[in-house]
């Protein structure tokens, strides 16, 4: 799409204040790209909305103007989501970043789009209450939302599908909606606050939230257990939430990744697939649990299994866990990952993973496996030079041949990253050509002129 | 709409089988209502498909025929949904009854649409698992996915929402879609699942439903806790929420209900405001949460408390709570109700519930309370005389006032019962002009010509 950049320009430094529409490269470059291998592709124009009143101003500008565009959070975001790969506006929503009412009574909470996780961390923990999705980057809420973000707790929890209680957006038309009632469940027409969460910026612009919060549990313990293959450490899995073990979290790390950590941390870490448990209840109910996951997992033959419930040896048991993405990185100085995000059904998690082991040898890239696997959801991090493109391109055919197995095996090719633009060759594989004219037939309806985040989601 | 019945008859004799196809008045008749007050609107012809294909069939026939198309399950629903108000072809989906697929590796389970839930419960219980959503009336799972049904279990498992993980659906082009994959979460797209929940059969028919099922709970006890008021067990909802226990059930009955409970079943429940709660979890948990919860109940004043683990006794307490709706129709002999389904935000339950107490007092009607407080959702069963104009206008009127103060204090109409017609003119009020609008689109994107199931959802 082409558009006049200077005459919206004008009309948004009206609209807004100058100060808050800006055309430098170093702003346009900023908001060009998330945190993936995707190159950047700038913005005309950032500019960053302080109310509800002027993104509707920013929408109506755009909109007569035909100018693309694409709504910014922190920039967390891995598959392409805020490149502006037809140009545009891109808008930038971290200055609403207010938390406009916590209620312990009904569990909710209602946040402008900018505020970011960690930042309703510290407002909610004295209340003791927190909002369990945790994509592990400090993303905003409304980059959480458009995405469809999940993390390690989505297999207690849930995705931000189902913490989501309600949302206020932005349409086409420039009109503000209320997509839901605040009630904790509701009957009342077609579901539009589902259809924003993983919209990814292209049925509108997400503004404010509500979202569900959970009671602080009274206790937590974490446990870690290495195991001899992969395969008893999915059994454990497997057999873990069979037996209904309420687990907060579940994550599989696998020999590659140990080592990874105990080399950038100098760790002591058995090089082994491993899994790393998070346990939530009562002081009872955790010794409980974790007595029980124990007992699976020394039955399957666990090399090594080591727990506490002191705070502080909890985090740092969890350490290894969250910084497995830099120590990936140090692997090889320089380079960047392009990071796979399949879903499958439990029962075909092994088959998958084990096919995939033997592609990754077969390609001699590097990669990390990590996996919320409680939910059957894994990542590999493929290290490449951003710099070789035969690299990337050997990365990105490994990529695609997992998420096309990974929909064979009736799962999904994102469980949890999105599509962006990466992906949507993908689409017509996992819904069928019926279920993408759905799709478009909902963007067509909201979106006529196409001018959300054009290029996302649906193949050119 | 007016369209050609016999010539419709004689496709859909053709198509499906001359034994599968009727006009008699008997089964006009009865697929002309619900379970609801509303008058009977009889379909010009039903039909009983066995297959997708055949589903297909009728609907390319009726699409041809511009001859509207009511889906039909168990006919439990309450809001009017399968009358067919605009006449039409009754889809009558319950020889569509097949279990397709149980897996409790990947703890779902695929059925037709024409499952009920008891049938469903039989062929999982032996597998040691358990689908929750309970809506009390033996419907079908095409019907509970319709009307995003959810009951006394959704305070803990979550409502069809949170329990469908996807669904095959017949669009108005004749076409079979595939909302989703078995993945237990996905950002791959617009989440169409989600927007064929509460459709009410208005974008599609649901021929297929892939649902979450849950391992059955180790041990399970139940409570009965009478208060001396509605504020009081109220409270004990709402400090039972935040103190986190994860309650399987926290039901409400007000004096009139118990009332009505007694007399029906010759029981000797104190005539007070009461609590039916269930726990599930291990025998130590389960323990430990009434202990709990009963604590929270003797501070609040509670008048008994009455517990067990013994399953008899346990069916036996709660079987006064799924006999409220009996016991309600036998205080007054051919009687019919009109059944409230307001849902708040817990906060102001108490407030809505007082306010409509007062109502009720003025209104010169009786009207037992039943309530899934944890939810922040409660009916009024409003007895009336069908046969008594007046006496049904003042408790739509009442009724009506209520779904006006629910969305008043941030709640919705409907929690779990759906739109129908006769809740069509609260939508705006609700979700604004704005959402109606985005709604509308909705419809009109998927179904250009308007057959499925007309003058449901929307005003005319």
């Amino acid at each position: 799409m082409s558009f006049d950049v200077a005459s919206v320009a004008a009309e948004l430094q009206a609209a807004l204040a100058p100060d808050r529409v800006s055309d430098t490269d170093a702003n346009r470059t900023l908001h060009g790209h998330g945190e993936s291998y995707h190159p950047t592709a700038p913005p005309d124009l950032v500019v960053w909305p302080v109310s509800i009143d002027e993104v509707v101003a920013v929408v109506t500008i755009c909109g007569r103007h035909r100018a693309p565009i694409v709504p910014f959070g922190a920039g967390t975001s891995l598959e392409g989501q805020v490149c502006a790969i037809e140009g545009g506006v891109s808008v930038d929503l971290s200055r609403m970043n207010k938390i406009l009412r916590v209620s312990v009574e009904d569990m909710d909470v209602t946040v402008e789009a900018g505020v970011t996780r960690l930042q309703l961390e510290q407002v909610l923990r004295p209340e003791g209450v927190f909002f369990p999705v945790d994509p592990g980057a400090d993303a905003t809420v409304g980059g959480m939302v458009s995405t469809g973000a999940s993390g390690t707790t989505t297999v207690r929890y849930g995705a931000m599908r189902e913490n989501v209680v309600s949302l206020t957006v932005v349409t086409a038309a420039g009109e503000v909606v209320r997509t839901r009632s605040r009630a904790r469940k509701s009957s009342a027409g077609y579901d539009l606050t589902r259809l924003f969460v993983g919209a990814e910026g292209t049925l509108g612009i997400v503004v404010e939230a509500t979202l569900k919060i959970h009671p602080t549990p009274e206790a937590m313990s974490a446990a870690v257990a290495a195991f001899p293959g992969l395969s008893e450490a999915v059994d454990c899995v497997v057999q873990t939430l069979q037996n209904g073990i309420p687990m907060a979290r579940i994550e599989l790390l696998d020999a590659v990744q140990l080592d990874a950590i105990n080399r950038r941390y100098d760790l002591g870490y058995v090089a082994a697939p491993t899994l790393f448990l998070e346990f939530h209840g009562s002081p009872r109910e955790v010794a409980e649990q974790a007595e029980l996951v124990e007992e699976i997992a020394r039955e399957l033959g666990a090399l090594t299994w080591a727990s506490t419930s002191n705070a502080t040896e909890r985090n740092r048991l969890w350490e290894a866990r969250h910084h497995a993405h830099e120590a990936t990185l140090a692997l090889r100085p320089g380079a960047r990952t392009v990071v796979t995000d399949v879903c499958v059904p439990i029962s075909r998690l092994q088959e998958c993973i084990e096919a995939t082991e033997v592609d990754l040898a077969t390609s001699g890239l590097v990669a990390p496996l990590v996996g919320h696997v409680g939910d059957g959801n894994f990542h590999l991090a493929l290290l490449v030079d951003p710099a070789d493109p035969e690299e990337v391109g050997r990365a990105k055919e490994l990529a695609e041949t997992l998420a096309r197995r990974a929909i064979a095996l009736e799962g999904t090719c994102t469980g949890e990253h999105g599509v962006g633009y990466g992906k949507s060759k993908f689409l017509p594989l996992e819904h069928g050509e019926g279920g993408v004219r759905l799709m478009r037939a909902i963007k067509d309806a909201f979106d006529p002129d196409g001018i959300f985040n054009p290029g996302k989601l649906f193949a050119a």
